[in-house]
Protein backbone atom coordinates (compact mmCIF):
# COMPACT_ATOMS: atom_id res chain seq x y z
CA UNK A 1 0.00 0.00 0.00
CA UNK A 2 1.25 3.45 -0.77
CA UNK A 3 0.51 6.75 0.80
CA UNK A 4 -2.75 8.86 -0.64
CA UNK A 5 -0.03 11.25 -1.91
CA UNK A 6 0.91 8.51 -4.38
CA UNK A 7 -2.34 6.79 -4.97
CA UNK A 8 -3.11 7.38 -8.37
CA UNK A 9 -7.05 8.14 -8.96
CA UNK A 10 -10.00 6.20 -10.79
CA UNK A 11 -13.15 8.28 -11.16
CA UNK A 12 -16.46 6.64 -13.10
CA UNK A 13 -18.12 9.83 -15.57
CA UNK A 14 -22.15 8.83 -16.12
CA UNK A 15 -22.11 10.30 -19.51
CA UNK A 16 -20.22 11.44 -22.87
CA UNK A 17 -21.85 14.49 -21.98
CA UNK A 18 -20.35 14.92 -18.90
CA UNK A 19 -16.87 14.44 -19.79
CA UNK A 20 -14.93 17.70 -20.28
CA UNK A 21 -15.57 17.99 -16.53
CA UNK A 22 -13.90 15.20 -15.67
CA UNK A 23 -11.51 14.51 -18.14
CA UNK A 24 -8.64 17.15 -16.73
CA UNK A 25 -6.06 14.86 -15.14
CA UNK A 26 -6.85 11.76 -16.90
CA UNK A 27 -4.63 10.14 -19.98
CA UNK A 28 -5.92 6.62 -20.09
CA UNK A 29 -9.41 6.00 -20.57
CA UNK A 30 -12.14 3.38 -20.23
CA UNK A 31 -14.76 2.69 -22.38
CA UNK A 32 -17.61 1.19 -21.54
CA UNK A 33 -21.14 0.11 -22.99
CA UNK A 34 -22.30 -2.98 -21.58
CA UNK A 35 -25.86 -3.58 -23.24
CA UNK A 36 -23.93 -4.71 -25.71
CA UNK A 37 -21.28 -2.39 -27.91
CA UNK A 38 -18.31 -2.71 -25.64
CA UNK A 39 -18.93 -6.55 -24.70
CA UNK A 40 -19.42 -7.40 -28.55
CA UNK A 41 -16.06 -5.38 -29.20
CA UNK A 42 -14.13 -7.45 -26.22
CA UNK A 43 -16.00 -10.50 -27.45
CA UNK A 44 -14.75 -9.71 -31.19
CA UNK A 45 -11.08 -9.15 -30.08
CA UNK A 46 -11.20 -12.45 -27.76
CA UNK A 47 -12.33 -14.18 -30.93
CA UNK A 48 -9.67 -12.91 -33.75
CA UNK A 49 -11.50 -9.87 -34.98
CA UNK A 50 -8.16 -8.20 -36.75
CA UNK A 51 -9.82 -5.16 -35.81
CA UNK A 52 -13.10 -2.92 -35.12
CA UNK A 53 -13.33 0.78 -36.64
CA UNK A 54 -15.32 2.35 -34.74
CA UNK A 55 -17.58 4.99 -36.47
CA UNK A 56 -20.38 7.41 -35.02
CA UNK A 57 -22.79 7.85 -37.69
CA UNK A 58 -24.64 5.60 -39.74
CA UNK A 59 -23.50 8.10 -42.99
CA UNK A 60 -19.63 7.27 -42.26
CA UNK A 61 -20.86 3.23 -41.55
CA UNK A 62 -22.02 3.53 -45.36
CA UNK A 63 -18.80 4.91 -46.91
CA UNK A 64 -17.08 1.94 -45.09
CA UNK A 65 -19.63 0.06 -46.46
CA UNK A 66 -18.92 1.30 -50.04
CA UNK A 67 -15.14 1.14 -49.68
CA UNK A 68 -15.72 -2.83 -49.16
CA UNK A 69 -15.21 -2.91 -45.30
CA UNK A 70 -17.55 -5.42 -43.52
CA UNK A 71 -19.75 -2.56 -41.42
CA UNK A 72 -22.43 -3.58 -38.24
CA UNK A 73 -24.73 -0.93 -37.44
CA UNK A 74 -27.06 -0.82 -34.53
CA UNK A 75 -29.29 1.97 -33.48
CA UNK A 76 -31.85 1.47 -30.31
CA UNK A 77 -30.94 -2.03 -29.88
CA UNK A 78 -31.96 -3.10 -33.65
CA UNK A 79 -29.75 -3.88 -36.88
CA UNK A 80 -30.04 -1.19 -39.18
CA UNK A 81 -31.29 -2.16 -42.46
CA UNK A 82 -29.23 -2.48 -45.14
CA UNK A 83 -26.45 -3.94 -42.72
CA UNK A 84 -25.55 -7.82 -41.97
CA UNK A 85 -24.51 -7.54 -38.22
CA UNK A 86 -25.22 -5.54 -35.32
CA UNK A 87 -24.12 -5.51 -31.96
CA UNK A 88 -24.84 -8.46 -30.71
CA UNK A 89 -21.98 -10.25 -29.05
CA UNK A 90 -22.41 -13.80 -30.44
CA UNK A 91 -22.13 -12.67 -33.61
CA UNK A 92 -18.24 -12.16 -33.44
CA UNK A 93 -17.79 -15.39 -32.48
CA UNK A 94 -18.25 -16.17 -35.98
CA UNK A 95 -15.31 -18.01 -37.54
CA UNK A 96 -15.56 -16.02 -40.51
CA UNK A 97 -15.17 -13.16 -39.00
CA UNK A 98 -11.95 -14.10 -37.78
CA UNK A 99 -8.82 -12.09 -39.19
CA UNK A 100 -11.15 -8.93 -40.49
CA UNK A 101 -11.71 -5.54 -40.16
CA UNK A 102 -14.70 -4.51 -39.49
CA UNK A 103 -16.36 -1.04 -38.75
CA UNK A 104 -18.97 -0.60 -36.47
CA UNK A 105 -21.53 2.67 -35.35
CA UNK A 106 -23.74 1.87 -31.92
CA UNK A 107 -26.56 4.14 -30.68
CA UNK A 108 -23.87 5.08 -28.06
CA UNK A 109 -20.58 3.29 -27.45
CA UNK A 110 -19.04 4.36 -30.42
CA UNK A 111 -19.55 8.02 -30.15
CA UNK A 112 -17.83 7.85 -26.64
CA UNK A 113 -14.87 6.17 -28.50
CA UNK A 114 -15.04 8.96 -30.31
CA UNK A 115 -15.20 11.35 -27.26
CA UNK A 116 -12.57 9.66 -25.81
CA UNK A 117 -9.82 9.21 -29.01
CA UNK A 118 -8.30 12.66 -28.01
CA UNK A 119 -6.49 11.10 -25.23
CA UNK A 120 -3.00 9.20 -25.16
CA UNK A 121 -4.78 5.54 -24.49
CA UNK A 122 -8.29 4.52 -24.76
CA UNK A 123 -9.04 0.83 -23.82
CA UNK A 124 -12.58 -1.15 -24.10
CA UNK A 125 -14.36 -2.40 -20.87
CA UNK A 126 -17.15 -4.99 -20.12
CA UNK A 127 -17.77 -7.02 -17.43
CA UNK A 128 -16.41 -9.85 -19.66
CA UNK A 129 -13.52 -8.72 -19.43
CA UNK A 130 -13.36 -7.16 -15.87
CA UNK A 131 -10.38 -9.11 -14.10
CA UNK A 132 -7.99 -9.07 -17.13
CA UNK A 133 -8.72 -5.36 -17.46
CA UNK A 134 -7.83 -4.40 -14.28
CA UNK A 135 -5.39 -6.01 -13.97
CA UNK A 136 -3.41 -4.24 -16.55
CA UNK A 137 -4.57 -0.98 -15.19
CA UNK A 138 -3.32 -1.84 -11.59
CA UNK A 139 0.42 -1.81 -13.48
CA UNK A 140 -0.35 1.31 -15.54
CA UNK A 141 0.30 3.19 -12.86
CA UNK A 142 -1.68 6.11 -14.17
CA UNK A 143 -5.01 7.59 -13.39
CA UNK A 144 -7.86 6.06 -14.73
CA UNK A 145 -11.28 7.48 -15.97
CA UNK A 146 -14.05 5.55 -16.82
CA UNK A 147 -16.03 6.90 -19.79
CA UNK A 148 -19.97 4.89 -19.14
CA UNK A 149 -21.85 5.48 -22.87
CA UNK A 150 -25.11 5.98 -21.40
CA UNK A 151 -28.27 5.58 -23.03
CA UNK A 152 -28.61 8.92 -25.48
CA UNK A 153 -26.17 10.98 -23.19
CA UNK A 154 -28.43 9.78 -19.89
CA UNK A 155 -27.30 7.78 -17.07
CA UNK A 156 -27.39 4.28 -17.53
CA UNK A 157 -27.94 1.53 -14.54
CA UNK A 158 -25.47 -0.82 -16.17
CA UNK A 159 -22.60 1.12 -17.23
CA UNK A 160 -22.54 2.96 -13.50
CA UNK A 161 -22.52 -1.13 -12.04
CA UNK A 162 -19.53 -1.99 -14.87
CA UNK A 163 -17.96 1.43 -13.92
CA UNK A 164 -18.37 0.43 -10.18
CA UNK A 165 -16.79 -3.09 -10.82
CA UNK A 166 -13.89 -1.36 -12.49
CA UNK A 167 -13.81 1.23 -9.54
CA UNK A 168 -14.17 -1.58 -6.73
CA UNK A 169 -11.25 -3.19 -7.71
CA UNK A 170 -8.99 -0.55 -8.24
CA UNK A 171 -9.36 0.66 -5.19
CA UNK A 172 -9.00 -3.12 -3.64
CA UNK A 173 -5.07 -3.07 -5.14
CA UNK A 174 -4.41 -0.37 -2.58
CA UNK A 175 -3.14 1.66 -5.43
CA UNK A 176 -5.88 3.65 -5.92
CA UNK A 177 -8.03 6.59 -4.73
CA UNK A 178 -11.63 7.66 -5.91
CA UNK A 179 -12.95 11.59 -5.46
CA UNK A 180 -15.60 12.14 -7.32
CA UNK A 181 -19.18 10.79 -5.61
CA UNK A 182 -20.15 9.62 -8.98
CA UNK A 183 -17.22 6.83 -8.35
CA UNK A 184 -18.67 6.44 -4.87
CA UNK A 185 -22.56 5.73 -6.45
CA UNK A 186 -21.05 3.36 -8.74
CA UNK A 187 -19.08 1.20 -6.24
CA UNK A 188 -21.93 0.74 -3.93
CA UNK A 189 -24.71 0.18 -7.23
CA UNK A 190 -22.21 -2.12 -8.62
CA UNK A 191 -21.46 -4.16 -4.67
CA UNK A 192 -25.70 -3.86 -3.99
CA UNK A 193 -25.97 -4.98 -7.80
CA UNK A 194 -23.29 -7.63 -7.92
CA UNK A 195 -25.12 -11.08 -6.33
CA UNK A 196 -28.03 -10.89 -9.10
CA UNK A 197 -27.55 -8.17 -11.60
CA UNK A 198 -30.07 -9.56 -14.27
CA UNK A 199 -32.74 -9.40 -11.38
CA UNK A 200 -30.91 -6.13 -10.26
CA UNK A 201 -31.32 -4.39 -14.27
CA UNK A 202 -34.65 -6.01 -14.22
CA UNK A 203 -36.13 -2.22 -13.85
CA UNK A 204 -33.48 -0.42 -16.12
CA UNK A 205 -34.68 1.21 -19.03
CA UNK A 206 -32.35 -0.44 -21.60
CA UNK A 207 -32.96 -4.23 -20.68
CA UNK A 208 -37.04 -3.33 -20.88
CA UNK A 209 -35.77 -2.21 -24.85
CA UNK A 210 -33.34 -5.28 -25.35
CA UNK A 211 -36.25 -7.68 -23.59
CA UNK A 212 -38.84 -6.18 -26.01
CA UNK A 213 -36.58 -6.81 -28.88
CA UNK A 214 -36.24 -10.62 -27.63
CA UNK A 215 -32.43 -10.44 -26.63
CA UNK A 216 -32.72 -11.85 -22.85
CA UNK A 217 -30.06 -14.43 -24.40
CA UNK A 218 -27.37 -11.53 -24.93
CA UNK A 219 -28.50 -9.73 -22.06
CA UNK A 220 -26.98 -12.49 -19.88
CA UNK A 221 -23.73 -12.39 -21.66
CA UNK A 222 -23.21 -9.13 -21.18
CA UNK A 223 -23.38 -9.35 -17.75
CA UNK A 224 -21.38 -12.36 -17.32
CA UNK A 225 -18.14 -11.07 -15.56
CA UNK A 226 -14.78 -12.67 -16.51
CA UNK A 227 -15.41 -14.76 -19.43
CA UNK A 228 -12.86 -12.87 -21.68
CA UNK A 229 -9.17 -11.80 -21.25
CA UNK A 230 -8.91 -9.37 -24.11
CA UNK A 231 -8.37 -5.88 -24.07
CA UNK A 232 -9.34 -4.20 -27.18
CA UNK A 233 -6.82 -0.82 -27.22
CA UNK A 234 -7.83 2.23 -29.92
CA UNK A 235 -4.84 2.65 -32.23
CA UNK A 236 -4.65 5.22 -34.73
CA UNK A 237 -8.24 4.91 -34.51
CA UNK A 238 -8.69 0.97 -35.16
CA UNK A 239 -9.60 -1.00 -31.79
CA UNK A 240 -6.63 -3.87 -31.88
CA UNK A 241 -5.71 -6.64 -29.19
CA UNK A 242 -3.83 -4.76 -26.52
CA UNK A 243 -0.68 -7.30 -26.75
CA UNK A 244 0.13 -5.58 -30.33
CA UNK A 245 0.25 -2.39 -28.83
CA UNK A 246 1.79 -3.33 -25.53
CA UNK A 247 5.59 -1.81 -26.12
CA UNK A 248 4.15 1.59 -27.17
CA UNK A 249 2.62 1.73 -23.95
CA UNK A 250 4.38 3.09 -20.60
CA UNK A 251 4.05 -0.09 -19.09
CA UNK B 1 -53.97 1.25 -7.41
CA UNK B 2 -54.54 3.09 -10.79
CA UNK B 3 -53.57 1.14 -13.66
CA UNK B 4 -50.20 2.00 -15.29
CA UNK B 5 -51.59 4.18 -17.95
CA UNK B 6 -53.22 6.27 -15.22
CA UNK B 7 -50.08 6.76 -12.96
CA UNK B 8 -47.90 9.81 -12.53
CA UNK B 9 -43.95 9.69 -13.26
CA UNK B 10 -41.66 10.58 -10.97
CA UNK B 11 -38.10 10.87 -12.15
CA UNK B 12 -34.54 12.28 -10.63
CA UNK B 13 -31.99 14.70 -12.63
CA UNK B 14 -28.42 14.40 -11.13
CA UNK B 15 -27.62 18.09 -12.03
CA UNK B 16 -28.40 21.09 -13.46
CA UNK B 17 -26.53 20.89 -16.68
CA UNK B 18 -28.90 17.19 -17.68
CA UNK B 19 -32.30 19.17 -17.13
CA UNK B 20 -33.09 19.72 -20.60
CA UNK B 21 -32.91 16.14 -20.83
CA UNK B 22 -35.74 15.41 -18.70
CA UNK B 23 -37.47 17.89 -18.31
CA UNK B 24 -40.31 17.33 -21.33
CA UNK B 25 -43.37 16.76 -19.66
CA UNK B 26 -42.86 17.94 -16.26
CA UNK B 27 -44.49 21.20 -14.64
CA UNK B 28 -43.77 20.18 -11.11
CA UNK B 29 -40.42 20.71 -10.61
CA UNK B 30 -38.82 19.93 -6.91
CA UNK B 31 -35.40 21.37 -6.50
CA UNK B 32 -33.21 19.97 -3.82
CA UNK B 33 -29.57 20.71 -2.60
CA UNK B 34 -29.45 19.09 0.84
CA UNK B 35 -26.18 20.42 1.95
CA UNK B 36 -27.53 23.13 2.75
CA UNK B 37 -29.22 25.63 -0.02
CA UNK B 38 -32.73 23.93 0.28
CA UNK B 39 -32.53 22.76 3.86
CA UNK B 40 -31.95 26.31 5.31
CA UNK B 41 -34.62 27.43 2.50
CA UNK B 42 -37.22 25.13 4.04
CA UNK B 43 -35.93 25.62 7.40
CA UNK B 44 -36.23 29.54 6.95
CA UNK B 45 -40.03 29.16 5.91
CA UNK B 46 -40.78 27.12 9.01
CA UNK B 47 -39.43 29.60 10.97
CA UNK B 48 -41.78 32.76 9.39
CA UNK B 49 -38.88 34.10 7.30
CA UNK B 50 -41.33 36.03 4.58
CA UNK B 51 -39.86 34.88 1.73
CA UNK B 52 -36.25 33.80 0.32
CA UNK B 53 -35.25 35.73 -3.08
CA UNK B 54 -32.84 33.04 -4.92
CA UNK B 55 -29.96 34.52 -6.97
CA UNK B 56 -27.99 33.16 -8.98
CA UNK B 57 -24.94 35.67 -8.82
CA UNK B 58 -23.08 37.32 -6.29
CA UNK B 59 -23.24 40.71 -8.05
CA UNK B 60 -27.10 40.45 -8.03
CA UNK B 61 -26.91 39.70 -4.12
CA UNK B 62 -24.53 42.86 -3.91
CA UNK B 63 -27.75 44.57 -5.65
CA UNK B 64 -30.26 43.26 -3.45
CA UNK B 65 -27.34 44.28 -0.64
CA UNK B 66 -27.69 47.87 -2.04
CA UNK B 67 -31.62 48.32 -2.47
CA UNK B 68 -31.17 47.31 1.67
CA UNK B 69 -32.11 43.62 2.03
CA UNK B 70 -30.75 41.22 4.09
CA UNK B 71 -28.38 39.33 1.78
CA UNK B 72 -26.84 35.89 2.40
CA UNK B 73 -24.56 34.59 0.02
CA UNK B 74 -22.03 31.05 0.21
CA UNK B 75 -19.39 29.83 -1.96
CA UNK B 76 -17.90 26.33 -2.10
CA UNK B 77 -19.08 26.21 1.83
CA UNK B 78 -18.01 29.25 3.30
CA UNK B 79 -19.64 32.70 3.54
CA UNK B 80 -19.10 35.22 1.08
CA UNK B 81 -16.76 38.55 2.37
CA UNK B 82 -19.04 41.22 2.46
CA UNK B 83 -21.90 39.32 3.58
CA UNK B 84 -23.50 38.74 7.04
CA UNK B 85 -25.03 35.22 6.60
CA UNK B 86 -24.44 31.96 4.10
CA UNK B 87 -26.62 28.87 4.35
CA UNK B 88 -26.58 27.19 7.71
CA UNK B 89 -29.97 26.07 8.07
CA UNK B 90 -29.47 27.40 11.75
CA UNK B 91 -28.48 30.93 10.81
CA UNK B 92 -32.19 30.74 9.35
CA UNK B 93 -33.78 29.82 13.18
CA UNK B 94 -33.26 33.54 14.48
CA UNK B 95 -35.93 35.65 15.56
CA UNK B 96 -35.18 38.66 14.10
CA UNK B 97 -35.14 37.00 10.55
CA UNK B 98 -38.89 36.17 11.22
CA UNK B 99 -41.09 38.45 8.79
CA UNK B 100 -38.27 39.13 6.69
CA UNK B 101 -37.35 38.44 2.94
CA UNK B 102 -33.75 37.34 2.31
CA UNK B 103 -32.30 37.09 -0.84
CA UNK B 104 -29.97 34.58 -1.06
CA UNK B 105 -27.03 32.94 -2.97
CA UNK B 106 -25.22 29.81 -3.32
CA UNK B 107 -22.97 27.41 -5.06
CA UNK B 108 -25.14 25.41 -6.59
CA UNK B 109 -29.03 25.60 -5.10
CA UNK B 110 -30.34 28.87 -6.57
CA UNK B 111 -28.79 28.31 -9.59
CA UNK B 112 -30.56 25.47 -10.16
CA UNK B 113 -34.14 26.67 -8.85
CA UNK B 114 -33.43 29.71 -11.26
CA UNK B 115 -32.89 26.62 -13.80
CA UNK B 116 -36.44 25.47 -13.13
CA UNK B 117 -38.21 28.65 -12.55
CA UNK B 118 -39.46 28.72 -16.58
CA UNK B 119 -41.99 26.24 -15.16
CA UNK B 120 -45.47 25.81 -13.40
CA UNK B 121 -44.57 25.14 -10.03
CA UNK B 122 -41.13 25.14 -8.53
CA UNK B 123 -41.07 23.67 -4.86
CA UNK B 124 -38.72 23.71 -2.49
CA UNK B 125 -37.26 19.79 -1.03
CA UNK B 126 -35.06 17.97 1.41
CA UNK B 127 -34.53 15.65 3.73
CA UNK B 128 -36.22 18.31 6.65
CA UNK B 129 -39.58 18.28 4.58
CA UNK B 130 -39.87 15.04 2.94
CA UNK B 131 -43.29 13.54 4.18
CA UNK B 132 -44.77 16.53 4.26
CA UNK B 133 -43.41 17.70 0.62
CA UNK B 134 -44.39 14.13 -0.58
CA UNK B 135 -47.83 13.95 0.88
CA UNK B 136 -48.63 17.12 -0.73
CA UNK B 137 -47.05 15.33 -4.22
CA UNK B 138 -49.27 12.52 -4.50
CA UNK B 139 -52.32 14.85 -3.91
CA UNK B 140 -51.43 17.15 -6.91
CA UNK B 141 -52.07 14.03 -9.32
CA UNK B 142 -49.32 15.62 -12.16
CA UNK B 143 -45.60 14.08 -13.26
CA UNK B 144 -43.20 15.11 -10.51
CA UNK B 145 -39.24 15.76 -11.91
CA UNK B 146 -36.61 16.20 -9.31
CA UNK B 147 -34.10 18.89 -10.22
CA UNK B 148 -30.71 17.87 -7.93
CA UNK B 149 -28.41 21.02 -6.99
CA UNK B 150 -25.52 18.51 -8.03
CA UNK B 151 -21.90 20.02 -7.36
CA UNK B 152 -20.67 22.73 -9.98
CA UNK B 153 -23.11 20.57 -12.43
CA UNK B 154 -21.52 17.24 -11.16
CA UNK B 155 -23.47 14.65 -10.07
CA UNK B 156 -23.79 14.40 -5.91
CA UNK B 157 -24.36 11.82 -3.63
CA UNK B 158 -26.69 13.51 -0.62
CA UNK B 159 -28.73 15.11 -3.03
CA UNK B 160 -29.13 11.85 -4.77
CA UNK B 161 -30.78 10.04 -2.13
CA UNK B 162 -32.94 12.72 -1.55
CA UNK B 163 -34.19 12.22 -4.33
CA UNK B 164 -34.06 8.75 -3.89
CA UNK B 165 -36.62 9.12 -0.99
CA UNK B 166 -38.89 11.16 -2.80
CA UNK B 167 -38.98 8.96 -5.86
CA UNK B 168 -39.63 6.16 -3.24
CA UNK B 169 -42.05 7.20 -1.13
CA UNK B 170 -44.05 8.41 -4.36
CA UNK B 171 -43.93 4.96 -5.64
CA UNK B 172 -45.22 3.40 -2.79
CA UNK B 173 -48.08 5.94 -2.64
CA UNK B 174 -48.83 3.84 -5.89
CA UNK B 175 -49.61 6.63 -7.82
CA UNK B 176 -46.09 6.98 -9.52
CA UNK B 177 -44.22 5.52 -11.73
CA UNK B 178 -40.16 5.69 -12.80
CA UNK B 179 -39.05 4.91 -16.15
CA UNK B 180 -35.56 6.75 -16.06
CA UNK B 181 -32.57 4.70 -15.03
CA UNK B 182 -31.54 7.74 -12.68
CA UNK B 183 -34.72 7.21 -10.55
CA UNK B 184 -34.20 3.78 -9.91
CA UNK B 185 -29.89 4.37 -9.32
CA UNK B 186 -31.63 7.02 -6.72
CA UNK B 187 -33.78 5.01 -4.67
CA UNK B 188 -31.89 2.01 -4.42
CA UNK B 189 -28.91 4.38 -3.52
CA UNK B 190 -31.67 5.60 -0.83
CA UNK B 191 -32.80 2.12 0.99
CA UNK B 192 -28.89 1.62 1.34
CA UNK B 193 -28.10 4.84 2.60
CA UNK B 194 -31.11 5.59 4.93
CA UNK B 195 -30.05 3.61 7.67
CA UNK B 196 -27.13 5.78 8.86
CA UNK B 197 -27.04 8.33 6.18
CA UNK B 198 -24.13 10.23 7.87
CA UNK B 199 -21.90 7.22 7.53
CA UNK B 200 -23.13 6.84 4.24
CA UNK B 201 -22.08 9.95 2.89
CA UNK B 202 -18.60 10.02 5.02
CA UNK B 203 -16.83 9.50 1.34
CA UNK B 204 -18.81 12.09 -0.36
CA UNK B 205 -16.71 14.99 -1.71
CA UNK B 206 -19.18 17.66 -0.49
CA UNK B 207 -19.33 16.23 3.25
CA UNK B 208 -15.53 16.06 3.49
CA UNK B 209 -15.82 19.76 1.95
CA UNK B 210 -18.01 20.97 4.89
CA UNK B 211 -16.00 18.84 7.43
CA UNK B 212 -12.77 20.77 6.82
CA UNK B 213 -14.83 24.00 7.02
CA UNK B 214 -16.36 22.45 11.26
CA UNK B 215 -19.76 21.98 9.74
CA UNK B 216 -20.55 18.79 10.99
CA UNK B 217 -23.55 20.30 13.10
CA UNK B 218 -25.28 21.61 9.87
CA UNK B 219 -24.50 18.43 8.16
CA UNK B 220 -26.33 16.24 10.91
CA UNK B 221 -29.45 18.68 11.08
CA UNK B 222 -29.40 18.63 7.07
CA UNK B 223 -29.82 14.41 7.15
CA UNK B 224 -32.22 14.67 9.65
CA UNK B 225 -36.08 13.59 8.04
CA UNK B 226 -38.95 15.35 9.16
CA UNK B 227 -38.61 17.79 11.47
CA UNK B 228 -40.15 20.48 9.18
CA UNK B 229 -43.68 20.51 7.45
CA UNK B 230 -42.83 23.99 5.54
CA UNK B 231 -42.85 23.60 1.30
CA UNK B 232 -41.11 26.73 -0.01
CA UNK B 233 -42.80 27.73 -3.73
CA UNK B 234 -41.77 29.89 -6.25
CA UNK B 235 -44.48 32.59 -6.25
CA UNK B 236 -42.79 35.90 -8.66
CA UNK B 237 -39.47 34.75 -7.96
CA UNK B 238 -39.71 34.55 -4.69
CA UNK B 239 -39.88 31.81 -2.13
CA UNK B 240 -42.80 31.87 0.09
CA UNK B 241 -44.70 29.11 1.81
CA UNK B 242 -46.99 27.23 0.08
CA UNK B 243 -50.61 27.64 2.04
CA UNK B 244 -49.96 31.64 0.68
CA UNK B 245 -50.44 30.64 -2.63
CA UNK B 246 -52.19 27.13 -2.67
CA UNK B 247 -55.47 28.24 -3.94
CA UNK B 248 -53.86 29.22 -7.34
CA UNK B 249 -52.43 25.69 -7.65
CA UNK B 250 -54.69 22.85 -9.35
CA UNK B 251 -55.03 21.12 -6.30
Amino acid sequence: MTTSQELNKVEVCFAPCDFHQYEEGFDLIVVIDVLRATSAICTAIEYGVKGIIPVATIEEALEYKRKGYIVAAERNGAIVEGFDIGNSPYTYMKPELKGKTIALTTTNGTKAIRIAEQKKTVVIGSLNNLESLCKWLVIQDQNVLVLASGWKDKFNLEDTICGGAITDMLLQSGHFTSEEDSSVAAKFIYRSARENMFAYLKASSHRRRLRALDLNADVSYCLTPNNLTAIPILKDGILVPLENVAEKLEV
